[in-house]
């Protein structure tokens, strides 16, 4: 039924203790229930690995997952999730990237790559046309993530290999290591130490297969209406393909919700120039990803000291090396973003940490010689390189710095806890959440932490009307409003999967619809939209019941110290904040809604409305339900 | 006659002011005369471009010329040369370089591009099989080598493109710059700078012509032998695969040639470990150029301060980064060879610039005041990581020395010139030839400059008895024997071209009746050992009345002041100089083996014979014959 239509059917698990791999029929009967990506690579994690392994044990497990759509001719579908236990919550790591490593490992044939075991020394995978070889990374371990891609393709000699690789964070098992393909990252929550931790430096795929679709004429019909809708977008082409993410800073500027000095001078500290304007004279063109008209990403070289650094800074970076950091040297967060994707770290948590370091410097929480004589002061560029140099390699204070702020904090002990600006151990992205209600309550409750991409409050953000018009200061309303947009987030850029920017910017009435016609036609299995949207309840579900059993509770579904006990001081959101009877208030709506009863663990009735059978059991049987 | 045999027969010429291009067919006249390579390059240079034009001029022009052997079975043939007047000596500039870039741009139809002229904007040359587009490189000025080649594989959408290209070096107009193609450098005599000049970032080439050799039965016998040598050879494939040119650290320290402290201490300074052994655990592995089975560059990880920089350092870099400038951390040599590589700066040239400016700086010549407040000390890596990045953006004092020791001796003034270690303008390589005469009569000679690849006496270094066993110290024979090296190498290395290392190792003393039959055989030219042989010594008498032509005479055939009036103070080759007298007596018997008159002008005899009228003419019309 599957094979060929969207998804070549096949799953590949690899063992990398015995260096092993089997094929495996992709399972059918979890396609419809979970429909692809991170829905299915979830749906096999809470399955397969016990919630209580360690994330960077042996036992952990890593789930590389495309969706029905990747490789076909739908538009901004090169979109890959990559799943595992995350060292830095101790809940599901989930992590999207895009670029051209997505299509060609489905060229190569397989839907899910499945990590398990972990090599005794430095390894890569190399996988081509279903052909699996365990090579020797010897070579490339130490190296960085631009080096590695490159020192494999020429190893390998072909050109057109692409590679998903960890850098140096990632060997040094920093909890902060992301994973990198092309100049792309699956960047959050720690999984570049899940493959450090398994001795895997790289994946390497390169492949010839077609991708068919089982219904062609009606998936070009649902290409063609997608196209259109990209075409009608007041935004998509006029605005974001010239100026990309970094657009956000003026839009989150203007409702004074850009984060500054560790949210402490949120509305108060905001260099007009971190923007787009005055970058224009460092942009030097755009990426696209795999078949994406739009070409989001700016390319954008450095000047002044930092000179010939060339990145693509997002403006998740401009808020973590920018604002949060009040350093205002757009050339200083061009050679910071760069750094960091050569050495494969996370630059929103990198930021984030570096911006608690300062704030408890400042504090006195962090003596001298503690920082081991570095003085770390908000606005200084050059201390934050030297503290990115010291997380990647471990070294002095970037020891205490690389598992992130939740753990530094515990480590610094007395009021630290204060400054760390993270959810479920997931540092903060550049919204200052006081001034959003609903995007503050996606924080608290994202499975993956405080992770905007898991429910993003366009409308919010954005003022866009869609499902209805919302105040964003307003608490009623936001519970129902997360739980809308985390699910239908969740099915349509993470299990479709498909670009997250072109479903904001051009489809957001019809994200349901138009993934519910471009995965039907696709895979010939039938979904309507409310399928379409189960699929993201059910992925909900289930990775929320995978944090439960790991040991989290409703007090993990919080926000930071700050947010709730202090407001904003200055600017269009002064005065705000979520006080802990406002989010409960909120929490209570969003149980509600989700069908979770107070404690935010899932009713009987809601899964099995959901057909989640095997997940009730698991609540059952450690006497949750 | 020449079309595919071997040659593709055509020439592109290429006109970056009006954007045009024009196909030529290859010269076969030229082509029993020069071969191909470096000879025909220069003899299109000779013909073409009037000696006195301005090298970073519009006049000048550059030629990336291939020989019959590229893109054959024949190992170790994807070499190239680039040729144009060179903005460091202000004579010929040619420089080889290897890997994948040569091949690929046979397979794309030409043995030879000329460009010409000086593009109003950045553009780069693209170019597939016989078609020529001018493109934007405003996206990739200011980039660095690694991510130009990059940016244009991902423009371009196809990434078995090659690329040749400058970095920040080039662009900034360093006459130390050079181009890099992948991770290989055409290095030396700052042709990264006459492209820099001209606005052409970049050179891409992609291709699928098929190269056919004439007698395919007699090619194969003639690879059969080369290989049977190359697997005879008792260093090639046991010791020079595995330790790559930093082995000659050892040889040179063991003859009490390897330089020390800008020459001042050669045989006294010399940490064991700036060799091989102990480099051996930063060791990742091999890069291969095309069909080579050997693999000699050394790929290694730098770790200490400067962690996870990546290069592959050779001897010459050893030499230029660590005993010239004392520095025993094979760490900051790495890192130091890793960024010249990417900005596209000669690692020779700018080391031993930097050599220069130390011992400038010990002895007063150079205040604080000039050198921005930078102690510039022998042995100190940390200043020179920061000169080279001041060089690469003509930054304070790196402006005065971006230019290379020549000129900035006469800014300086006074005694610096007796601290400028070069030859016409040439930084010196890694051989203290007070101990090696034949050597540096080849310093003192090359039509480049203090040029080791030009005519490499092996047998002073390696002690090869190929033509007979030599006396390093004395001086009697080297005249002779220099023009033997000088034209041979020429021949095999530069206009077949093949690897120099392979010939030195494996076929010293067949390299030129092996290049007779490979090249008669792929090009259905009839070429005997005397006919290659004379091909060499055309190019020598060409580039050497290029260089006459330009205002060079007997005064510029000499050695820096240092090696000529100060003894070798310590070890095997204490005591060694080459006075000024046994200088002259080499350069007589030289010019006397040249057939060239005591003012080293070619005599109309010697002309004639090598039926080099057309240079001939210049000359007298000159007044010089």
């Amino acid at each position: 039924m599957v094979e060929n239509y969207g998804f070549m059917g096949k799953v590949l698990r690899v063992n990398l203790t015995d260096k092993s791999s089997v094929e495996e029929d992709l399972d059918p009967a979890k396609l419809k229930g979970f429909m692809g990506g991170a829905g299915l690579a979830i749906k096999y994690l809470v399955d397969e690995v016990p919630a209580e392994t360690d994330a960077l044990a042996e036992g952990n497990k890593l789930y590389f997952s495309l969706g029905p759509l990747g490789g076909t001719a739908a538009p901004c579908a090169s979109r890959m999730s990559i799943v595992a236990k995350s060292p830095l919550t101790n809940g599901v790591g989930m992590c999207m990237t895009g670029g051209y490593f997505p299509v060609e490992m489905k060229f190569a044939g397989y839907d899910m790559i499945i990590i398990e075991g972990k090599s005794e020394d430095p390894c890569y995978l190399w996988i081509k046309d279903g052909v699996v070889k365990f090579r020797s990374a010897e070579k490339m371990w130490g190296m960085n993530t631009v080096d590695t891609q490159q020192i494999i393709k020429d190893e390998l000699n072909d050109q057109n290999i692409r590679v998903a690789c960890i850098g140096q964070a990632g060997e040094n098992l920093s909890k902060m290591a992301c994973i990198i393909n092309e100049r792309r990252a699956a960047g959050r929550k720690g999984l570049g130490a899940v493959m450090g931790a398994k001795n895997l430096k790289a994946v390497a795929v390169r492949g010839s297969s077609e991708v068919k679709v089982a219904r062609p004429d009606d998936f070009k019909k649902a290409v063609s209406f997608m196209l259109k809708q990209m075409k009608d977008s007041p935004v998509l082409y006029s605005e974001f393909s010239k100026l990309g993410t970094p657009m956000v800073v003026h839009v989150t500027s203007e409702s004074g919700i850009f984060p500054a000095k560790n949210y402490e001078d949120t509305g108060k500290w905001m260099p007009q120039h971190l923007g787009v304007e005055d970058n224009n004279e460092r942009r030097k063109g755009n990426e696209h990803c795999y078949r994406c008209p739009v070409g989001c990403s700016q390319i954008k070289v450095a000047k002044n000291r930092f000179k010939g650094a060339m990145s693509d800074p997002e403006f998740e970076t401009f808020y973590s090396f920018g604002g949060t950091l009040c350093i205002d040297d757009v050339d200083a967060i061009i050679a910071a973003d760069r750094y960091c994707d050569e050495v494969g770290l996370d630059t929103m948590s990198a930021g984030a940490t570096i911006a608690f370091a300062m704030e408890c410097f400042e504090k006195g929480l962090l003596t001298l010689e503690e920082t081991g004589g570095i003085s770390i002061n908000f606005g200084d560029a050059d201390v934050m390189m030297e503290l990115l140099q010291k997380i990647t390699y471990r070294d002095g204070i970037g020891d205490l710095l690389a598992d992130g702020t939740r753990i530094a904090a515990g480590k610094i002990g007395k009021d630290a806890y204060k400054y760390a600006m993270h959810v479920k151990g997931l540092e903060l992205p550049g919204y200052d959440v006081r001034g959003a209600k609903a995007h503050g309550l996606n924080y608290a409750t994202s499975y993956t932490g405080a992770d905007h991409n898991r429910g993003y409050a366009f409308q919010e953000i954005f003022g866009i009307p869609v499902p209805e018009p919302v105040d964003r200061f307003a608490y009623e309303g936001k519970g129902k409003l997360t739980v809308w947009n985390q699910n239908s987030r969740a099915v349509t850029s993470d299990c479709a999967p498909m670009c997250a920017f072109l479903l904001d910017m051009a489809l957001p009435a019809v994200c349901l619809k138009n993934t519910a016609d471009l995965v039907s036609s696709a895979t010939g299995i039938d979904f309507t939209e409310d399928d379409v949207y189960m699929a993201g309840e059910r992925l909900n579900n289930a990775a929320h019941i995978f944090n439960v059993l790991a040991g989290m509770t409703r007090a993990d579904d919080t926000l930071p110290y700050r947010l709730i006990n202090e407001e904003i001081k200055e600017g269009p959101s002064k005065g705000q904040r979520i006080a802990q009877e406002d989010l409960d208030y909120m929490l209570d709506e969003y149980y509600s809604e989700r069908g979770w009863d107070e404690r935010g663990i899932p009713t009987r009735e809601k899964l099995e409305a959901l057909s989640m059978h095997e997940e009730l059991g698991k609540l059952e049987s450690r006497g949750l339900i």
